[in-house]
C-alpha cells in the first residue's frame, strides 16, 4: 500500500490520524498540491477527482475520499475499532461522521476556498473550475461558527463525539476544529466542553500525525 | 425499528431501495416535510438536523443521514452485501458512494434548493436558515450535467457504478439521476452507457420503493 498524502492539508490528516490510531505505518508519497501535481495526468490516473488522500493498494486499486480510505482501513485493520462494533454503533458513528464532515470540514472549506486568492476558480475540488462566490465566504463562516457551538453542546452531553469511546468522528472533528483556525475561527470561553475534549484528543500521540 | 420517511423525497428513497434490496420490511412513519413537521420539536428530538431519513431503533437510538442508515442496515442485515465483502470492496464502494452523493445528489440539491420558491431561506437543510444564492443554481446545474457525463463514462467501463455487482453506489446514482429530473436535467443520446444501466436498475423491484 502507498498513501498519497499532503502533509499540510486537512483531508489527508484524517487518514494520517486514523492510521496512527490503528498503529499502522505505510509508505507515503507527498503530493505537491501547491504545485498543482494533483491536477496532472500521473495523479489523475490514480484519482480522477484530483484529491488527496488516496490509498493505492498493492494490486493497483486506488481508494480516495477520507471516508472511503477509513472504511478500507477499518476493514483491513479491525483493531482497535474506530467505526463501531455493533450495527447500532456503526450507524451512530457514521451519522456523527457525516455531520462533522459536512458541517465542520465542509463549512470551513466553503469559507476558505471561496475567499482565499490561492483558490481562485478552485472553489470546489475536482477537475472542473468553479468560480469563487463571495456570499459563500460568509455562509461558510456562519456554518463554521455553528459547528463549534453544536460540537460544544454535543460534548457537554457525551465524552466523545459519537459516545463513550474515541472514534472516527473525533478524528474528523479534531481536524475540522484545527482547520477552522485557517479562517480565524477558534473555540472560546463559550465552548468549555469542546475545549476539554480538544485538549484530550490533541494529547493523543495520533494528533501529531 | 421505525423508519421515518417521506415518500416524495429523494434522500429517504435511498434507504427505501436499500431496505428493498435487503428484503427487509420495517414500519414506516411519514414525515410531512411540506408542512414543516421535520422542523417541529417532536421530530427534532429524534434528529436535531431536521432531516429524513431517520431509523429509530427499538432502544430509542436514532440514526439519521443516508449513509449512516445504510451502514446500520448493512451490519444488521448482512445479506446480500451492498457495501462490499472485502476491505478493498468496502473502500471502493465507499469511494463511489461519496462521489455520487456529493457530485450527484448534492449537485442537484444545490441547484434546486437555491432556486425553487419553496426553499426560500432553506438553501441548506438543518435548523438554521440559509438564504438562496442565485449563482448556486447555475453551479448546481453545471455540476449535475457533469455528473451525468462522468457517470456515463464510468458505466461505459464498468457494468455497475462500483464494479461488477449492483451495490450501494447504484442506489445513490439511481436516486440522483431521477432527482435531476426535478431540475429538468436528464440523460440523452450522449449517455448510452448511463441509459443502459438506468434501464437495468430501474427494472429491479427495489426501484419502485
Amino acid at each position: 500500500m502507498l498513501f498519497h498524502d499532503c502533509a499540510t492539508a486537512p483531508s489527508p490528516r484524517c487518514v494520517r490520524i486514523f492510521l496512527a490510531e490503528k498503529g499502522v505505518t505505510v509508505p507515503v508519497q507527498q503530493v505537491d498540491l501547491m504545485g498543482g501535481k494533483h491536477m496532472g495526468p500521473a495523479f489523475r490516473a490514480l484519482n480522477p477527482w484530483c484529491t488527496v488522500p488516496v490509498l493505492e493498494l498493492d494490486d493497483g486499486t486506488c481508494v480516495s475520499e477520507i471516508d472511503a480510505c477509513c472504511q478500507y482501513l477499518e476493514a483491513a485493520y479491525p483493531e482497535p475499532p474506530l467505526m463501531g462494533r455493533t450495527a447500532a454503533e456503526k450507524g451512530v458513528i457514521a451519522m456523527w461522521a457525516h455531520r462533522v464532515a459536512v458541517d465542520g470540514i465542509g463549512a470551513v472549506a466553503e469559507a476558505l476556498r471561496n475567499g482565499a486568492k490561492g483558490f481562485k476558480d478552485r472553489a470546489l475540488t475536482g477537475i472542473h473550475a468553479h468560480a469563487q462566490i463571495p456570499e459563500l465566504v460568509d455562509r461558510g463562516r456562519t456554518r463554521s461558527a455553528h459547528f463549534l457551538d453544536w460540537l460544544d453542546a454535543r460534548l457537554a452531553e457525551s465524552p466523545f463525539v459519537a459516545g463513550d469511546a474515541f472514534a472516527y468522528p473525533d478524528i474528523l472533528a479534531l481536524v475540522a476544529v484545527d482547520f477552522a483556525r485557517w479562517i480565524r475561527i477558534t473555540p472560546g470561553d463559550t465552548h468549555p466542553a469542546l475545549n476539554r475534549w480538544h485538549a484530550a484528543v490533541s494529547a493523543r500521540p495520533s494528533a501529531q500525525a
